[in-house]
């Protein structure tokens, strides 16, 4: 599609080109994986030798390393060199804070769990400090664990919140009451590593890393929906996170959906889509008490639901009526090729898929519906974690040396 | 903001590069007007060599042209050339097919309309053959009566329908009934120009036009919203216009806000703010009969309002309210540093800002909306036929030479 520039933009000086060539090329091979010389020219759609030389920078820089292909037998002739992303040596730190749940990971480049920590929480446990000193001490616990000669190149953290992009502040986290708390900046200071942490919102991050290494690899339109207590949204357009004009966008959980006696939500206001189809509202369909909540709640309303509970099926069909309406808007709205579901959503999708699709049937635009997938998230419950750590190292790719 | 990129891209090529700054400068005095070699290689960052070159290499290609500037007093120093794009010279045509009126236009690099035709369309003039016959008369019209010198540089045209990027396809216009109407490729073959007809939809264009040289220039996360018979919408997503897998996002009106009882509305779904904030909306609200409906009717209902009449406030009350749902949903969604209201809704716009502010004080996410305008479009009526324009344009800005 024909992109429009509808302001002028900075030109392209030759600095920036080869930082650009060369953040481009480490990218490849921490996406794709290892591969040949010739695979990446054709690929990055540049000549053999522009290739050789940003290789052999990242090479001295211990980005990568060169190395002959594992003889898999076939073609006798010169083969071409290999390019390896440092995958033991280059990691970042990637945390996530979900309700129940601190996670820490070491997570190399290439995007695997090296090592990886965690610790209950509590609702009691909500506090920044209590917060961030649960995180920092896993964190140093893993930076210490790491091979002497690895390096650490980034740190990313998720939290389930409105995330201010500069410096890591909780602008607004409404599951544990959270205003204007410093969280990036407090983490950094804690940990005591001297590089700066990079927070994102959980929901931006999940649809990052479907997008990455998910259910959403190459499809450049994408939504997350992520359930916790709330829902959370991260919407990928052309390729890159919808942040707009203060990178609080994606609040796909506060669209209004039900504008008559709606259900009062956490923001203050009602008929929020979370507020729908969220995990209280699911819980109450069923008829659960207040005093049951959490991921294993809505898992047994679930299974009840599959195993032909009727209770459970009627709060599976009104969530996922809600749901439908709110996905519907959404690919009016995005033309999205992929919707995925993450988080609590991810237990509650197969079971309320159905629903769903009716809605997306019923109030979708036929073109808009042509070719769009829903389906569930590929990354599991490391969703959001491995979407901090490519946050971690957006630094690294965007300026590799 | 850091822009993370989730998949690798192409590298940079010398060639590209070239292109995309050649492209660039020629932007910069399309969109910002004639500039002196030294701003421009500010604003570009780029040294005043390179920009001397660009600009010779633009020149000889007759798209700008240097001069001294005008003597407006002061320094007695050496006056660095100014370089002003050809505007009588290159031009496009740009196409507006509304509900009631069919406008074509001869617009000059940099932006202003040189020369225009229009004519009438009454709802009996709805078939391919008589739009497209007419406008392609009024189009060879305005190519004749261009200066011998000139050169047309590219065609574009806004419909009210939903758009198949590559070709021009109508897949769906509501309003006429057009379902996959081959729009764009007929207007070509009968403007016999030898140039391909670049189709946008409406809203996406007034959104283009409105972030380009309207009310949000420079602000690059912008929704507008278009009201004709129906609401359209144009969103601008990180400086570029979300499109879509397919082309066909932006599709806010079709936002279910009211999925009980909600209006029917003309996509075959119901309770979309089309349906409960569009014109018929407004008018039934006013109790005005089915006969009367369009752009003087909508005015009419606004300026009794403005005049005290109480069954014309009622009607701006809800309409405003529906709208102002529909717009925080947007807002929480998007994030944007403005919201434009445009096409119909211009007229509705000053009645209703109360109604609609009410609501996005309400439903929005404090952080949200710290910062957001909502405001009048710019380009008044021209908004959308300045987006074909632009439009027309973006194959030569993308590769001038």
């Amino acid at each position: 599609m024909l992109k429009i520039r509808a302001v002028p933009e900075a030109g392209l000086a030759q600095e920036e080109i080869r930082r650009r060539n060369l953040g481009g090329l480490l990218r490849h091979v921490h996406l794709g994986g290892p591969a040949s010389r010739s695979a990446l020219a054709e690929r990055m759609g540049l000549n053999r030798s522009t290739i050789m030389g940003l290789t052999a920078e990242l090479a001295s820089a211990g980005l990568v390393r060169e190395e002959l292909p594992d003889d898999t037998g076939g073609s006798a002739g010169r083969r071409s060199l290999v390019v390896r992303p440092e995958s033991e040596r280059i990691y970042v730190l990637a945390f996530d804070v979900a309700v129940d749940r601190l996670t820490a990971a070491r997570v190399g480049l290439g995007g695997r769990v090296l090592d990886r920590r965690s610790a209950p929480r509590t609702r009691a446990g909500a506090d920044l400090a209590y917060v961030v000193e649960t995180l920092a001490s896993l964190g140093r616990d893993l930076h210490g664990a790491a091979p002497r000669d690895a390096r650490c190149a980034g740190i990313g953290a998720a939290y389930c919140g409105m995330i201010r992009p500069g410096d890591g502040m909780v602008r607004y986290g409404p599951d544990m009451g959270w205003v204007d708390q410093a969280f990036g900046t407090e983490l950094g200071r804690r940990l005591g590593l001297g590089l700066p942490v990079a927070v994102g919102n959980e929901a931006h991050l999940g649809a990052l890393a479907e997008y990455a290494r998910g259910a959403g690899v190459g499809v450049p339109n994408l939504i997350y929906l992520h359930g916790d207590v709330g829902v959370g949204g991260g919407i990928i357009v052309g390729g890159e996170l919808l942040g707009g004009d203060g990178g609080y966008g994606c609040e796909l959980g506060h669209m209004i959906v039900n504008p008559f006696q709606g259900r009062r939500c956490l923001c203050g206001s009602a008929g929020c889509l979370e507020a729908e189809a969220g995990e209280r509202a699911l819980l109450d369909e069923a008829g659960r008490p207040a005093g049951e909540y959490g991921r294993d709640a809505v898992r047994a309303v679930a299974e009840a639901a599959r195993a032909g509970d009727p209770r459970a099926q009627h709060a599976v069909e009104v969530i996922g009526d809600w749901l439908g309406i709110g996905v519907a808007n959404l690919i009016n709205l995005f033309n999205p090729g992929v919707v995925v579901f993450g988080g609590m959503l991810q237990d509650v999708w197969p079971a309320a898929a159905e629903h769903v699709r009716r809605r997306v049937a019923q109030n979708v635009l036929p073109v808009s519906r042509e070719r769009v997938a829903l389906r569930g998230c590929g990354l599991g419950d490391d969703t959001t974690l491995i979407g901090a750590a490519e946050l971690g190292f957006a630094s690294l790719l965007s300026a590799p040396c």
